[in-house]
């Protein structure tokens, strides 16, 4: 966001500088050479429907802040604010806007294009949520165009009111509708930042990488990008949301707000938090856990032909390249579950018996020997909080491609411990500030002497990505071969960095079933306080 | 914030930093060798009723995250969010959170204390809401103990219920009793964390300089404090909030949910939505600009005897050190007026001749001429965007001061010119940066070779002062005399620090009255959209 160190003085002067977008003038700022635009406004729309390009304007526009970012349900103190640091935003309905870093605004310069979709599952978050989501060292050190950007989200995004008339149509699916608006917005408008509107990259973690996959399999986005990055957004036996439980779900919201087919324009007027609480009230019905996800793309066949590897991916993306991977500790490391007292790299081996024992059952010794293996240099005790569920689906996707014969598919894991706690396996979100060289301004991730290199080895491969669909051309990085049918090539990101073949499979296969609740009890907030906004 | 660059691996341990405070352990962090601790709970409060020291508790509590900050009845993106950073944070009635930068943890270290009370008005804003505030460039430059906290606002602060019970007595006045137990929470801890009790510098800017004023004029809060800085906080011929007036508002808000005094405990558990609706309600009924100033605190001689300047300052506080001062521009700087197109700096004499008969009167040549003996390194047309009401007020609170035998108050006034637009004279919350040494962090305030001498300066005399209660310890600053009758001795903080005497006195009294609004048309927000929060 803002506060790095400035080294040179800002520019922001009336006339410079200034971008032409076919729509209008846009004014930014140029930060230690960087050109940035934030909160470009790329589309408008009502509540519930299509959203279309913006209107033309005379004069010129600032893009100097941050637009609006959409609303949530509610947005507390996420859980780990500390070792993910957030930027909340203001929110509000109207939040299509985009931001873009540039190392220069020369139509001829044609970079490539590198487009960042938040996480939050499809119900939170923003383009600005996290400071690992910055672009400006990014955009520095791979020469590429930056862009990040808000759609709709939760219940304005998802609701699928297909039933209630034909102007719905689509409303189960206008959240990534607005995504696909973004992508034409730089198809049309992108050279005249520097970028390449024929070499776009579209990347995101966890939902941003569940959004990824999604767009794959729709036909709108078809030519607008031509590279893809899934960070951390597969989950093993993934389910689709199919027509009857969306629609379903939005009779029960549209009964809880006393509306129905006669009344139901009254839903695109009514207060949000009107909205958002007769769809709390249905999610809590479902119970817990159904909150985050009850609520994205419907697969209707039509404009969502659902996830890949369960409907088979689409013959359009087979010329597509893939960047697919996870982090070692995704929702289950030892910052989330507290299993013991004190540092588990303390933990002595009578304790780590009984945790083996309680929480891997009779294969303990079997599990941690195949763990010892696959991990030679780890402690035993990261056995207990290692993720099954993304890696097995990464590896489940990256083999669907290869078996299809679509374009090499590049298979990753972050393996880095963190200090924090005198020893963290790598969290949900964690890699984010690596492949954005970011890792300096995050408290919990920042390692001298190892930081700098593994962030320029990540970033590196990101931008070599980018640039030729294959990340071997970075810079001092191990060779990287795309997964084959049976044949898990993994690059490892860690202080010592390095591309195994099948390290954990059979270790994979021989973990307990733990989804990201069930593995342990979860640590206590990392506050003192502090409840859901506006709980009362 | 977080994210400067890190050039040291944070210590973040179970058991490191550990301070045991009188209620319990805290864990902290260490950035760069400053401790910091986030998100202290200091009190606990029920809505309405007075705050209360927290429970003590066993173990080790985290204190390595903020805390929430107060409800706002709405959260807009600021119209200055540019050129002031904001760190928005998720809100809760349960505020009352403070942070802590030192450079010890050692109970003999006893360095000053600088408490940070944030503005805002009494409506909005938090400890963190600006990167200005961010306490460790201040703690590493000045070797101070900077604290800075949250407390209730609006109408969960000062929603004035004495008439509904004896309970309420306090209701209109919990806002500042909040900060009032902060103070008391230090004079008992701060010692744990290397500060010295004994050597309290109470700060703030705007809302937080009439904090500052208003705990001068609250006897619970004698004692626990030992200088005071009131930054851009003082209004010409300020008005107090009678009880008459408070207690008539409160009615209406009590009438508007339908409650009396039979019902009104329910006034304690409705949600806060609810109770800020019913507010907002009151506050349009009052007329535009009524919002952010129709609570505050309540003059009732008994918690609170009201504006010094009105009612006669305080015996008990006359040997209180007094550091008081404004920016040139404040609310009516170039950046939020905008009189013509294009850069003031480049406006020619026919534009400027017309701008001043319009907006000076008949008296133009006059005021022109005067102001050019203040400030004759200044184009003339910043006579147009120069700050009247809160220089006035700072004259006469120093003199008053001075007329009543307090201990010495020196005046001030931050002068630098901004590059931003091409040049802009100094905003509302231009000068904190400076004061906190965090100008390399914002993109409007670094100019590279000024900023760093200034906040050399600046800050210096802000520790000075907490240090020794005078500025003149700090390097490199001219003398600095402190106010006497008639006499406005202004330390004029710019890329040429110096003090003058009256220097501006006549071209005050000669420039026709302008509030913050009519001075002239507002700019256009800095963004391309956005409304407010929730605003539907």
């Amino acid at each position: 966001m803002f506060p790095k160190k400035l080294v040179k003085q800002v520019i922001c002067d009336y006339d410079n500088p200034i971008v032409e977008t076919k729509a209008g003038k846009l004014r930014g700022v140029i930060v230690d050479g960087t050109y940035i635009f934030r909160g470009i406004k790329y589309a408008d729309a009502e509540r519930f429907h299509m959203p279309k390009p913006v209107a033309p304007w005379d004069g010129i526009k600032d893009a100097i802040m941050f637009g609006p970012v959409c609303m949530e349900i509610s947005t507390p103190i996420a859980h780990d604010a500390y070792n993910v640091p957030h930027f909340y935003f203001p929110q509000d309905e109207n939040c299509q806007y985009l931001n873009v870093w540039t190392q220069s605004i020369d139509k001829s310069a044609k970079k490539p294009v590198m487009v960042w979709i938040h996480g939050g599952g499809f119900a939170t978050g923003s383009s600005v949520e996290l400071y690992a989501y910055d672009g400006e060292e990014l955009s520095v050190f791979g020469d590429v165009v930056v862009v990040s950007l808000n759609h709709r989200l939760n219940c304005i995004g998802y609701l699928d009111l297909s039933d209630y008339g034909e102007e719905y149509k689509y409303s189960g699916n206008v959240g990534m509708a607005d995504i696909v608006e973004a992508l034409k917005w730089i198809k049309e408008n992108i050279a005249a930042f520097g970028g390449d509107p024929n070499n776009v990259t579209i990347m995101g973690q966890s939902g941003g990488g569940m959004k990824v996959s999604s767009l794959l399999q729709m036909p709108a986005a078809d030519g607008l990008y031509h590279k893809a990055s899934i960070q951390s957004g597969l989950m093993y036996k993934g389910k689709d949301i199919l027509p009857e439980q969306s629609k379903a779900f939005a009779a029960k919201v549209v009964a809880n707000l006393g509306l129905d087919q006669g009344s139901i324009k009254e839903i695109e007027k009514i207060p949000y938090f009107k909205l958002a609480r007769a769809v709390m009230q249905v999610q809590a019905d479902q119970g817990a856990g159904a909150g985050m996800m009850s609520l994205g793309p419907v697969k209707d066949d039509d404009y969502y032909f659902g996830y890949g590897p369960l409907n088979g991916f689409r013959e359009e993306t087979k010329n597509i390249p893939i960047l697919v991977g996870s982090v070692l500790g995704e929702f289950t490391n030892n910052f989330n579950i507290e299993l013991a007292p004190g540092e588990k790299n303390k933990w002595d081996d009578a304790l780590k018996a009984r945790l083996f024992k309680e929480r891997l059952g009779d294969q303990a010794d079997a599990i941690v020997e195949e763990f010892k293996k696959a991990y030679p240099d780890r402690n035993t005790a990261d056995v207990l909080f290692i993720d099954k569920n993304v890696r097995l689906a990464c590896m489940e996707y990256t083999e669907g491609r290869a078996v299809n014969g679509c374009a090499p598919t590049y298979l990753w894991l972050f393996n880095l411990e963190c200090p924090l706690n005198g020893g963290t396996i790598p969290w949900h979100n964690a890699e984010e500030a690596y492949m954005f060289h970011n890792a300096e301004y995050l408290e919990a991730s920042y390692i001298p002497g190892v930081s700098e290199n593994l962030q320029n080895l990540m970033t590196g491969a990101w931008v070599s990505f980018a640039y030729y669909g294959d990340p071997n051309k970075a810079r001092n990085l191990p060779l990287w071969k795309p997964v084959e049918k049976g044949v898990y090539h993994t690059m490892i990101f860690d202080a010592e960095t390095k591309s195994a073949c099948n390290h954990d499979t059979k270790l994979m296969n021989m973990l307990p079933d733990a989804d990201t609740t069930n593995r342990g009890p979860r640590r206590r907030a990392p506050i003192l306080g502090g409840g859901p906004r506006q709980s009362t």
